[in-house]
Protein backbone atom coordinates (compact mmCIF):
# COMPACT_ATOMS: atom_id res chain seq x y z
CA UNK A 1 0.00 0.00 0.00
CA UNK A 2 1.55 3.77 -0.98
CA UNK A 3 2.06 5.84 2.38
CA UNK A 4 0.04 8.43 2.49
CA UNK A 5 -0.12 11.56 4.59
CA UNK A 6 -2.49 14.09 6.29
CA UNK A 7 -1.13 17.90 5.08
CA UNK A 8 -2.01 20.24 7.82
CA UNK A 9 -3.02 23.29 5.03
CA UNK A 10 -3.87 26.71 5.90
CA UNK A 11 -3.76 28.15 2.46
CA UNK A 12 -0.57 29.97 3.42
CA UNK A 13 3.30 29.39 2.01
CA UNK A 14 4.48 26.94 4.76
CA UNK A 15 2.33 24.29 4.55
CA UNK A 16 2.22 24.74 0.95
CA UNK A 17 5.97 24.39 0.57
CA UNK A 18 5.13 20.71 3.50
CA UNK A 19 3.00 19.26 0.84
CA UNK A 20 5.33 19.64 -2.04
CA UNK A 21 7.67 18.33 0.05
CA UNK A 22 5.19 15.40 1.10
CA UNK A 23 4.38 14.87 -2.29
CA UNK A 24 8.01 14.67 -3.67
CA UNK A 25 8.50 11.95 -0.96
CA UNK A 26 5.82 10.11 -2.86
CA UNK A 27 3.19 10.14 -0.18
CA UNK A 28 -0.75 10.65 -1.51
CA UNK A 29 -2.02 13.72 0.52
CA UNK A 30 -4.84 14.00 2.13
CA UNK A 31 -5.41 18.06 2.95
CA UNK A 32 -6.85 19.33 6.00
CA UNK A 33 -7.81 22.42 5.90
CA UNK A 34 -9.26 24.19 9.15
CA UNK A 35 -10.93 27.30 9.85
CA UNK A 36 -11.09 29.34 13.10
CA UNK A 37 -13.11 32.34 12.66
CA UNK A 38 -10.33 34.09 11.73
CA UNK A 39 -11.18 37.09 9.44
CA UNK A 40 -9.48 35.56 6.49
CA UNK A 41 -10.54 32.58 6.33
CA UNK A 42 -12.69 32.68 2.62
CA UNK A 43 -9.20 33.31 1.10
CA UNK A 44 -7.20 30.97 2.39
CA UNK A 45 -9.72 28.50 2.35
CA UNK A 46 -9.31 29.55 -1.28
CA UNK A 47 -6.03 29.12 -2.03
CA UNK A 48 -5.56 25.63 0.19
CA UNK A 49 -8.17 24.14 -2.67
CA UNK A 50 -6.53 25.34 -5.03
CA UNK A 51 -3.09 23.41 -3.70
CA UNK A 52 -5.12 20.24 -3.27
CA UNK A 53 -6.08 20.64 -7.00
CA UNK A 54 -2.74 21.63 -8.30
CA UNK A 55 -0.78 18.55 -6.15
CA UNK A 56 -3.75 16.14 -6.80
CA UNK A 57 -4.86 15.20 -3.32
CA UNK A 58 -6.86 12.08 -2.76
CA UNK A 59 -9.08 14.50 -0.38
CA UNK A 60 -9.60 17.49 0.70
CA UNK A 61 -11.62 17.57 4.19
CA UNK A 62 -12.45 21.21 5.93
CA UNK A 63 -13.05 21.21 9.56
CA UNK A 64 -14.11 24.13 11.68
CA UNK A 65 -12.91 25.53 15.08
CA UNK A 66 -15.34 27.94 15.65
CA UNK A 67 -14.51 27.42 19.00
CA UNK A 68 -11.39 29.18 19.38
CA UNK A 69 -13.57 31.60 18.07
CA UNK A 70 -15.84 31.24 21.19
CA UNK A 71 -13.00 31.36 23.46
CA UNK A 72 -11.88 34.97 21.83
CA UNK A 73 -8.45 36.27 23.34
CA UNK A 74 -6.66 36.65 20.08
CA UNK A 75 -6.80 39.30 17.25
CA UNK A 76 -7.08 36.54 14.15
CA UNK A 77 -10.11 35.48 16.12
CA UNK A 78 -11.57 38.20 18.34
CA UNK A 79 -12.85 41.20 16.06
CA UNK A 80 -12.33 43.18 19.60
CA UNK A 81 -8.55 43.13 19.15
CA UNK A 82 -7.51 44.48 16.61
CA UNK A 83 -4.25 43.28 14.08
CA UNK A 84 -1.02 45.29 14.84
CA UNK A 85 1.64 46.40 12.77
CA UNK A 86 4.41 44.07 12.08
CA UNK A 87 7.39 44.29 14.57
CA UNK A 88 9.41 41.74 13.83
CA UNK A 89 11.76 42.17 16.71
CA UNK A 90 9.59 41.88 19.39
CA UNK A 91 10.07 38.35 21.95
CA UNK A 92 6.57 38.55 23.20
CA UNK A 93 3.78 36.29 22.46
CA UNK A 94 1.97 38.35 20.06
CA UNK A 95 -1.56 39.34 19.42
CA UNK A 96 -2.58 37.07 16.85
CA UNK A 97 -1.60 33.73 19.28
CA UNK A 98 -4.51 31.96 19.53
CA UNK A 99 -4.42 29.97 22.91
CA UNK A 100 -2.91 26.25 22.27
CA UNK A 101 -4.23 26.39 18.16
CA UNK A 102 -2.16 23.93 17.31
CA UNK A 103 -2.79 21.49 19.85
CA UNK A 104 -5.88 22.07 18.35
CA UNK A 105 -4.81 21.39 14.80
CA UNK A 106 -3.08 18.28 15.65
CA UNK A 107 -5.38 16.08 17.81
CA UNK A 108 -7.62 17.04 14.89
CA UNK A 109 -5.19 15.96 12.33
CA UNK A 110 -4.99 12.88 14.45
CA UNK A 111 -8.59 11.82 14.35
CA UNK A 112 -8.60 12.81 10.70
CA UNK A 113 -5.03 10.35 10.16
CA UNK A 114 -6.38 7.47 12.20
CA UNK A 115 -9.52 6.73 10.19
CA UNK A 116 -8.11 7.26 7.07
CA UNK A 117 -5.03 4.88 7.98
CA UNK A 118 -2.33 7.85 6.96
CA UNK A 119 0.89 7.11 8.16
CA UNK A 120 2.11 10.51 9.02
CA UNK A 121 1.10 14.24 9.15
CA UNK A 122 2.93 17.05 7.83
CA UNK A 123 2.70 20.41 9.64
CA UNK A 124 4.75 23.37 7.63
CA UNK A 125 5.92 25.24 11.38
CA UNK A 126 9.46 26.39 11.27
CA UNK A 127 11.88 28.00 13.68
CA UNK A 128 10.48 31.46 13.14
CA UNK A 129 6.84 30.75 14.75
CA UNK A 130 7.93 29.92 17.72
CA UNK A 131 9.86 33.27 18.80
CA UNK A 132 5.91 33.51 19.59
CA UNK A 133 4.34 30.79 19.49
CA UNK A 134 4.71 28.15 22.41
CA UNK A 135 2.95 25.92 20.33
CA UNK A 136 5.09 25.68 17.27
CA UNK A 137 8.77 24.72 18.81
CA UNK A 138 9.90 21.22 18.14
CA UNK A 139 9.39 20.12 21.54
CA UNK A 140 5.99 20.47 21.67
CA UNK A 141 5.93 18.28 18.44
CA UNK A 142 7.78 15.42 20.09
CA UNK A 143 5.36 15.71 22.78
CA UNK A 144 2.72 15.54 20.35
CA UNK A 145 3.92 12.22 18.93
CA UNK A 146 4.56 10.63 22.81
CA UNK A 147 0.47 11.44 22.88
CA UNK A 148 -0.13 9.69 19.38
CA UNK A 149 1.17 7.30 20.31
CA UNK A 150 -0.33 6.25 23.45
CA UNK A 151 -3.44 8.11 22.42
CA UNK A 152 -4.55 5.93 19.20
CA UNK A 153 -5.26 2.30 18.77
CA UNK A 154 -2.38 -0.14 18.75
CA UNK A 155 -2.33 -0.75 15.22
CA UNK A 156 -2.44 2.92 14.29
CA UNK A 157 1.30 4.02 13.44
CA UNK A 158 1.23 8.12 12.93
CA UNK A 159 4.59 10.07 12.34
CA UNK A 160 4.72 13.54 13.18
CA UNK A 161 6.34 15.52 10.70
CA UNK A 162 7.69 18.75 11.09
CA UNK A 163 10.43 18.89 8.17
CA UNK A 164 10.77 23.28 8.48
CA UNK A 165 10.72 23.07 12.43
CA UNK A 166 14.37 24.12 12.97
CA UNK A 167 14.84 25.90 9.34
CA UNK A 168 13.99 29.58 8.79
CA UNK A 169 11.05 30.74 6.57
CA UNK A 170 13.98 31.78 3.94
CA UNK A 171 15.84 28.19 4.10
CA UNK A 172 11.62 27.36 3.23
CA UNK A 173 11.12 29.95 0.42
CA UNK A 174 14.80 28.85 -1.03
CA UNK A 175 13.79 25.68 -1.13
CA UNK A 176 10.34 26.09 -2.49
CA UNK A 177 11.86 28.33 -5.69
CA UNK A 178 14.31 25.05 -6.34
CA UNK A 179 10.90 22.35 -6.36
CA UNK A 180 8.54 24.80 -7.86
CA UNK A 181 6.06 25.60 -5.40
CA UNK A 182 3.51 27.54 -6.99
CA UNK A 183 3.27 30.69 -4.52
CA UNK A 184 0.84 32.64 -6.31
CA UNK A 185 -1.61 30.19 -4.71
CA UNK A 186 -1.17 30.78 -0.84
CA UNK A 187 -2.63 33.63 1.22
CA UNK A 188 -0.49 34.77 4.24
CA UNK A 189 -1.71 38.58 5.24
CA UNK A 190 -4.03 38.67 8.41
CA UNK A 191 -5.72 41.21 7.01
CA UNK A 192 -8.94 40.89 4.65
CA UNK A 193 -8.43 42.98 1.79
CA UNK A 194 -8.30 42.38 -1.85
CA UNK A 195 -4.81 42.49 -1.86
CA UNK A 196 -2.15 41.61 1.14
CA UNK A 197 -1.41 44.45 3.20
CA UNK A 198 2.42 44.12 2.95
CA UNK A 199 2.81 45.34 6.88
CA UNK A 200 1.04 43.09 9.12
CA UNK A 201 3.54 40.37 11.10
CA UNK A 202 2.52 37.89 8.32
CA UNK A 203 3.02 40.00 5.38
CA UNK A 204 6.45 40.77 6.68
CA UNK A 205 7.72 37.44 7.85
CA UNK A 206 6.58 36.76 4.26
CA UNK A 207 8.26 39.20 2.35
CA UNK A 208 11.43 39.31 4.42
CA UNK A 209 11.93 35.96 3.69
CA UNK A 210 11.47 36.11 -0.57
CA UNK A 211 13.75 39.38 -0.18
CA UNK A 212 16.35 37.31 1.46
CA UNK A 213 16.46 34.88 -1.30
CA UNK A 214 16.47 37.51 -4.18
CA UNK A 215 13.19 36.29 -5.36
CA UNK A 216 10.33 38.55 -6.20
CA UNK A 217 6.84 37.29 -4.05
CA UNK A 218 4.25 36.65 -7.36
CA UNK A 219 1.46 37.69 -4.82
CA UNK A 220 0.60 41.38 -5.18
CA UNK A 221 0.65 43.68 -1.90
CA UNK A 222 -0.71 47.33 -1.28
CA UNK A 223 3.08 47.78 -0.49
CA UNK A 224 6.49 46.19 -0.14
CA UNK A 225 8.27 47.68 2.71
CA UNK A 226 12.06 46.73 2.67
CA UNK A 227 12.17 44.07 4.94
CA UNK A 228 15.73 42.38 4.03
CA UNK A 229 17.63 41.55 7.53
CA UNK A 230 20.38 44.24 7.81
CA UNK B 1 -7.18 34.65 43.73
CA UNK B 2 -9.45 31.34 44.02
CA UNK B 3 -8.18 28.38 42.04
CA UNK B 4 -10.31 27.89 38.70
CA UNK B 5 -11.07 24.48 37.29
CA UNK B 6 -12.42 23.71 33.68
CA UNK B 7 -14.66 20.71 34.21
CA UNK B 8 -15.45 18.57 31.08
CA UNK B 9 -18.69 17.77 31.74
CA UNK B 10 -20.12 15.22 29.06
CA UNK B 11 -23.34 14.99 30.89
CA UNK B 12 -22.87 11.93 31.79
CA UNK B 13 -22.25 10.67 35.82
CA UNK B 14 -18.40 10.21 35.83
CA UNK B 15 -18.14 14.02 35.11
CA UNK B 16 -20.67 14.75 37.15
CA UNK B 17 -18.71 13.11 40.07
CA UNK B 18 -15.67 14.79 38.86
CA UNK B 19 -17.00 18.33 39.20
CA UNK B 20 -18.13 17.64 42.51
CA UNK B 21 -14.59 16.61 43.57
CA UNK B 22 -13.23 19.55 42.33
CA UNK B 23 -15.77 21.69 43.71
CA UNK B 24 -15.27 20.43 47.21
CA UNK B 25 -11.43 20.97 46.92
CA UNK B 26 -12.78 24.48 46.50
CA UNK B 27 -12.22 25.24 42.31
CA UNK B 28 -14.55 27.81 40.77
CA UNK B 29 -16.13 26.15 38.05
CA UNK B 30 -15.96 26.49 33.94
CA UNK B 31 -17.99 23.68 32.33
CA UNK B 32 -16.69 22.74 29.23
CA UNK B 33 -19.67 20.53 27.32
CA UNK B 34 -18.99 19.69 23.92
CA UNK B 35 -21.29 17.99 21.86
CA UNK B 36 -19.60 15.61 18.23
CA UNK B 37 -22.45 14.98 16.40
CA UNK B 38 -23.41 11.86 18.75
CA UNK B 39 -27.17 10.66 18.59
CA UNK B 40 -28.03 11.71 21.92
CA UNK B 41 -26.47 15.11 22.31
CA UNK B 42 -29.39 16.94 23.52
CA UNK B 43 -29.94 14.62 26.46
CA UNK B 44 -26.52 15.16 27.38
CA UNK B 45 -26.07 18.90 27.11
CA UNK B 46 -29.50 19.25 29.40
CA UNK B 47 -28.07 17.20 32.00
CA UNK B 48 -24.67 19.36 31.49
CA UNK B 49 -26.56 22.34 31.76
CA UNK B 50 -28.52 21.25 34.86
CA UNK B 51 -25.39 20.04 36.42
CA UNK B 52 -23.46 23.49 35.82
CA UNK B 53 -26.48 25.42 37.88
CA UNK B 54 -27.03 22.90 40.40
CA UNK B 55 -23.04 23.47 41.34
CA UNK B 56 -22.86 26.72 40.81
CA UNK B 57 -20.33 27.15 37.93
CA UNK B 58 -18.83 30.30 36.92
CA UNK B 59 -19.05 29.84 33.38
CA UNK B 60 -20.77 27.16 30.83
CA UNK B 61 -18.93 26.84 27.50
CA UNK B 62 -20.63 24.87 24.84
CA UNK B 63 -17.96 23.85 21.76
CA UNK B 64 -18.92 21.68 18.65
CA UNK B 65 -16.74 19.23 17.34
CA UNK B 66 -18.84 19.10 14.02
CA UNK B 67 -15.00 17.59 12.29
CA UNK B 68 -15.35 14.59 14.12
CA UNK B 69 -18.57 14.17 13.07
CA UNK B 70 -17.37 14.74 9.42
CA UNK B 71 -14.82 12.42 9.53
CA UNK B 72 -16.82 9.16 10.75
CA UNK B 73 -15.87 6.12 11.97
CA UNK B 74 -17.68 5.34 14.99
CA UNK B 75 -20.91 3.99 15.51
CA UNK B 76 -21.74 7.14 17.86
CA UNK B 77 -21.14 9.99 15.11
CA UNK B 78 -21.82 7.75 12.00
CA UNK B 79 -25.15 6.87 11.31
CA UNK B 80 -24.48 4.08 9.11
CA UNK B 81 -22.85 1.88 12.01
CA UNK B 82 -25.19 0.44 14.44
CA UNK B 83 -24.87 0.91 18.44
CA UNK B 84 -23.90 -2.56 19.55
CA UNK B 85 -25.26 -4.66 22.36
CA UNK B 86 -22.85 -4.51 25.83
CA UNK B 87 -20.64 -7.24 25.64
CA UNK B 88 -18.85 -5.82 28.89
CA UNK B 89 -16.10 -8.94 28.09
CA UNK B 90 -14.85 -7.77 25.34
CA UNK B 91 -10.90 -6.39 24.68
CA UNK B 92 -11.75 -5.36 21.31
CA UNK B 93 -11.63 -1.33 20.40
CA UNK B 94 -15.68 -0.86 20.76
CA UNK B 95 -17.46 0.32 17.59
CA UNK B 96 -18.29 3.55 20.06
CA UNK B 97 -14.49 4.90 20.02
CA UNK B 98 -13.81 8.01 18.27
CA UNK B 99 -10.57 8.70 17.02
CA UNK B 100 -8.97 10.33 19.48
CA UNK B 101 -11.58 12.00 21.33
CA UNK B 102 -10.02 12.67 24.31
CA UNK B 103 -6.95 14.00 22.47
CA UNK B 104 -9.51 17.09 20.68
CA UNK B 105 -11.17 17.79 23.76
CA UNK B 106 -8.41 17.71 25.74
CA UNK B 107 -6.80 20.25 23.35
CA UNK B 108 -9.90 21.89 23.45
CA UNK B 109 -10.26 22.54 27.02
CA UNK B 110 -6.33 23.61 27.33
CA UNK B 111 -7.64 27.00 24.83
CA UNK B 112 -10.35 27.37 27.12
CA UNK B 113 -8.01 27.27 30.27
CA UNK B 114 -5.60 29.27 28.93
CA UNK B 115 -8.00 31.95 27.65
CA UNK B 116 -9.46 31.75 31.51
CA UNK B 117 -6.25 31.83 33.76
CA UNK B 118 -7.90 28.50 34.81
CA UNK B 119 -5.11 26.21 36.45
CA UNK B 120 -6.77 22.71 36.53
CA UNK B 121 -9.14 20.43 34.19
CA UNK B 122 -10.59 17.88 35.15
CA UNK B 123 -11.73 14.69 33.06
CA UNK B 124 -13.42 11.98 34.60
CA UNK B 125 -12.03 9.39 32.92
CA UNK B 126 -11.57 6.00 34.76
CA UNK B 127 -10.06 2.44 34.33
CA UNK B 128 -12.46 0.79 33.11
CA UNK B 129 -12.67 2.90 30.11
CA UNK B 130 -9.22 2.12 29.10
CA UNK B 131 -9.83 -1.30 28.42
CA UNK B 132 -11.43 -0.23 25.03
CA UNK B 133 -10.07 3.75 24.71
CA UNK B 134 -6.88 4.20 24.18
CA UNK B 135 -6.65 7.69 25.55
CA UNK B 136 -8.58 7.48 28.32
CA UNK B 137 -5.44 5.93 29.64
CA UNK B 138 -3.24 7.21 32.67
CA UNK B 139 -0.37 7.23 30.04
CA UNK B 140 -2.26 9.64 27.19
CA UNK B 141 -3.16 12.39 30.34
CA UNK B 142 0.53 12.00 31.46
CA UNK B 143 1.71 12.55 28.00
CA UNK B 144 -1.17 15.41 27.08
CA UNK B 145 0.27 17.14 30.45
CA UNK B 146 4.05 17.46 28.95
CA UNK B 147 2.39 18.56 25.65
CA UNK B 148 -0.01 21.61 27.55
CA UNK B 149 3.25 22.54 29.57
CA UNK B 150 5.15 22.88 26.44
CA UNK B 151 2.53 24.12 24.38
CA UNK B 152 0.82 27.40 26.27
CA UNK B 153 2.77 30.66 27.42
CA UNK B 154 5.31 30.14 30.02
CA UNK B 155 2.94 32.04 32.41
CA UNK B 156 0.43 29.53 32.13
CA UNK B 157 0.62 26.26 34.35
CA UNK B 158 -2.52 24.46 33.76
CA UNK B 159 -2.65 20.69 35.87
CA UNK B 160 -4.37 17.86 33.91
CA UNK B 161 -6.45 15.96 36.83
CA UNK B 162 -7.73 12.70 36.06
CA UNK B 163 -8.94 11.41 39.80
CA UNK B 164 -10.46 8.62 38.60
CA UNK B 165 -7.80 7.47 36.59
CA UNK B 166 -7.12 4.21 38.53
CA UNK B 167 -10.60 3.66 40.07
CA UNK B 168 -13.41 1.44 38.75
CA UNK B 169 -16.73 2.41 38.14
CA UNK B 170 -18.04 1.30 41.02
CA UNK B 171 -15.83 3.51 43.17
CA UNK B 172 -16.92 6.33 41.54
CA UNK B 173 -20.64 5.77 42.78
CA UNK B 174 -19.50 4.69 46.08
CA UNK B 175 -18.01 8.19 46.23
CA UNK B 176 -20.54 9.92 44.14
CA UNK B 177 -23.36 8.70 46.59
CA UNK B 178 -21.14 9.29 50.20
CA UNK B 179 -20.27 13.30 49.02
CA UNK B 180 -24.19 13.49 47.74
CA UNK B 181 -24.20 13.81 43.71
CA UNK B 182 -27.19 13.66 42.34
CA UNK B 183 -26.99 11.11 39.43
CA UNK B 184 -30.31 12.39 38.46
CA UNK B 185 -29.30 14.90 36.41
CA UNK B 186 -26.81 12.73 33.86
CA UNK B 187 -27.46 11.08 31.18
CA UNK B 188 -24.92 8.00 29.62
CA UNK B 189 -27.01 5.69 27.06
CA UNK B 190 -26.12 5.83 24.00
CA UNK B 191 -29.11 5.22 22.29
CA UNK B 192 -31.41 8.40 21.88
CA UNK B 193 -34.72 7.31 23.43
CA UNK B 194 -37.28 9.41 26.28
CA UNK B 195 -35.70 6.95 28.76
CA UNK B 196 -32.18 4.90 28.89
CA UNK B 197 -32.31 1.70 27.34
CA UNK B 198 -30.34 -0.24 29.60
CA UNK B 199 -28.42 -2.74 27.38
CA UNK B 200 -26.40 -0.57 25.24
CA UNK B 201 -22.63 -0.71 26.92
CA UNK B 202 -22.72 2.58 28.52
CA UNK B 203 -26.71 1.95 30.52
CA UNK B 204 -24.42 -1.29 30.87
CA UNK B 205 -21.59 -0.03 32.92
CA UNK B 206 -23.84 2.29 34.69
CA UNK B 207 -26.05 -0.16 35.84
CA UNK B 208 -23.27 -2.72 37.16
CA UNK B 209 -21.69 0.09 39.13
CA UNK B 210 -24.96 0.63 40.86
CA UNK B 211 -25.82 -2.90 41.26
CA UNK B 212 -22.31 -3.78 42.46
CA UNK B 213 -22.48 -0.58 45.30
CA UNK B 214 -26.43 -2.63 46.28
CA UNK B 215 -27.74 1.70 45.12
CA UNK B 216 -30.67 2.10 43.18
CA UNK B 217 -29.40 4.54 40.05
CA UNK B 218 -32.33 6.93 40.34
CA UNK B 219 -32.83 7.55 36.59
CA UNK B 220 -36.07 5.60 34.09
CA UNK B 221 -34.68 2.45 32.38
CA UNK B 222 -35.97 0.23 29.49
CA UNK B 223 -34.84 -2.47 31.64
CA UNK B 224 -32.27 -3.34 33.83
CA UNK B 225 -31.14 -6.79 33.87
CA UNK B 226 -28.47 -7.76 36.01
CA UNK B 227 -25.09 -6.64 35.54
CA UNK B 228 -23.62 -7.66 38.71
CA UNK B 229 -20.06 -8.99 39.01
CA UNK B 230 -20.46 -12.86 39.44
Amino acid sequence: MDNSAVILASGGMDSLTAAHVAKDRGYDLYFLHTSYGQQTQSTERECAKQQAEQLGAVDFCEMTMDHLHEIGGSSLTDSGVSVDEADLDSNEVPQSYVPFRNGNLMAMAASYAEVNDCDSIFIGAHSEDFSGYPDCRPQFFDAFQDVVNVGTKGSTKISIQAPFSKWSKTEIVELGVQIGVSYESSWSCYRERETACGTCDACAYRLQAFQNCGVTDPIDYQERPDYTDS
